[in-house]
C-alpha cells in the first residue's frame, strides 16, 4: 500500500505497476472520467488493445471479472472490484484536434492524449503509438442496432472506484479527463492506489 | 482503373492508393470478409483508428458517407458506395492467438494478422503497430444495454462492394478473411479495384 495520490483535474501520471499488484482508481467527488493506458514494462510495444479485448471477452462493456488484453493477445490487467460497472473503450483519448472539433468555442487543451504522452514519454512511450484508452468511469452508450453512440456524464458518486490486477509488469497512464462531454463540464480529480 | 485483382482465400496484400483513387472491395461469392488497414504512405506512424473514428463520427456502425480516421485526427478514406451496410471496426485481426483461443481443436493459421504483416512489411510497418482493422462486410453484432458482441456470417451476397475515396496518399492492406466465424466457415476469395 503506497497510500492515495491525487491527479490534479485535466492532469495525468504515469508510474509502475509490478505483476500480482493493484491499481485503485478512485472519484473521489463523483462525475469525473480516468483514461487508463498500460504498457509492458521494458517493451513499451506491448500495449493495451481494445480490439483484442472486445475478441478475447465478446462484450464491449468490461466489468468485475473481465480481462484487459494486449496487442500481443496477453492478459495485462484484470478488473477484480467495480462499483460503478460503466466504462467506455471505443473512444480515443480526447486531445487539441477532439478539442478542435467538438469545442470550437471553448479554449484549445492537449486533452488526456497530451497528459499522457507527457507523462508517459520518459518510459519510450511515442504518441503515435497511443492507442485507445479504457476510459474508466467514463458513460458511452451504444444503440446495438443504429451504432450510434453519445457522451453522457459519469453515474460515478463519490468514492467509487475500480480494482484492477497486474498479469504482467506494467508502466500505467492515468489521468483526470480533460474534457467537456465526459464529466459534464466540471473538471475534477482523481485519486489512484497502488496496493501490494 | 487498373482492373480487378483477386485476394485468394486466406491470404492478403499491400499496395499504395493516391489521394483522390478509390477503392472498391468486392466479394465475389458472397459471405466473405475482408479486413482492411490504411497508414500515411511514407510515414507509417500515421494510421487507421477505431477510436478516432468512432470519437468523429459517433458511431461504431460505418457505411456510406462515413469517414475513417487517423490516429492523429487525420481523415483517411471516405466510403462513397455501400452496397452491404455491415462492416466491423472493434475486433482485430485474426493471428495464431485468436485460432489458439477460438478454434482450439482445428489447425493453427497466421490469419489476417499474419497475412497483413507479411504484406506491409516492405512498407516499414511491424506487427506491435497493426491495430484493430475496419472489417469489410464482417458481421458482428452488439447488444447496446449488455454489450456482449457475437461474431455471425456476412450478409453480403456475390458482387456486394464497398468504395473509399482515399483523402490523403495511403499504403493499404488487406486479405480475405481465414477465420472459421467471420464467414460461416467457408474461405473464399476477395477482389478489389483500384479507380482513378
Amino acid at each position: 500500500m503506497t497510500g492515495t495520490t491525487r491527479i490534479s483535474p485535466r492532469s495525468g501520471a504515469a508510474f509502475e505497476l509490478g505483476k500480482g499488484q493493484r491499481l485503485k482508481v478512485i472519484d473521489p467527488e463523483g462525475c469525473q472520467v480516468s483514461d487508463l493506458l498500460a504498457f509492458r514494462r521494458g517493451d513499451v510495444g506491448e500495449v493495451v488493445s481494445n480490439g483484442r479485448t472486445f475478441d478475447y471477452e465478446e462484450t464491449i462493456k468490461l466489468t468485475e471479472g473481465n480481462t484487459l488484453w494486449s496487442n500481443r493477445s496477453n492478459r495485462m490487467l484484470r478488473i477484480v472490484e467495480d462499483t460503478v460497472g460503466c466504462h467506455d473503450f471505443l473512444l480515443t483519448p480526447c486531445s487539441k484536434d477532439t478539442f478542435r472539433h467538438f469545442y470550437p468555442d471553448k479554449p484549445v487543451h492537449r486533452g488526456c492524449f497530451g497528459n499522457l504522452a507527457e507523462a508517459l514519454a520518459p518510459y519510450g512511450v511515442t504518441e503515435d503509438t497511443i492507442p485507445t484508452a479504457f476510459n474508466v468511469f467514463m458513460n458511452v452508450p451504444v444503440d446495438g442496432s443504429s451504432g450510434k453512440l453519445e457522451v453522457l456524464p459519469p453515474p460515478s458518486k463519490a468514492g467509487d472506484h475500480i480494482v484492477l490486477e497486474a498479469e504482467m509488469d506494467l508502466v500505467i497512464g492515468l489521468t483526470a479527463c480533460s474534457a467537456y462531454a465526459s464529466n459534464g463540464g466540471s473538471f475534477r480529480p482523481i485519486d489512484y492506489e497502488i496496493i501490494g
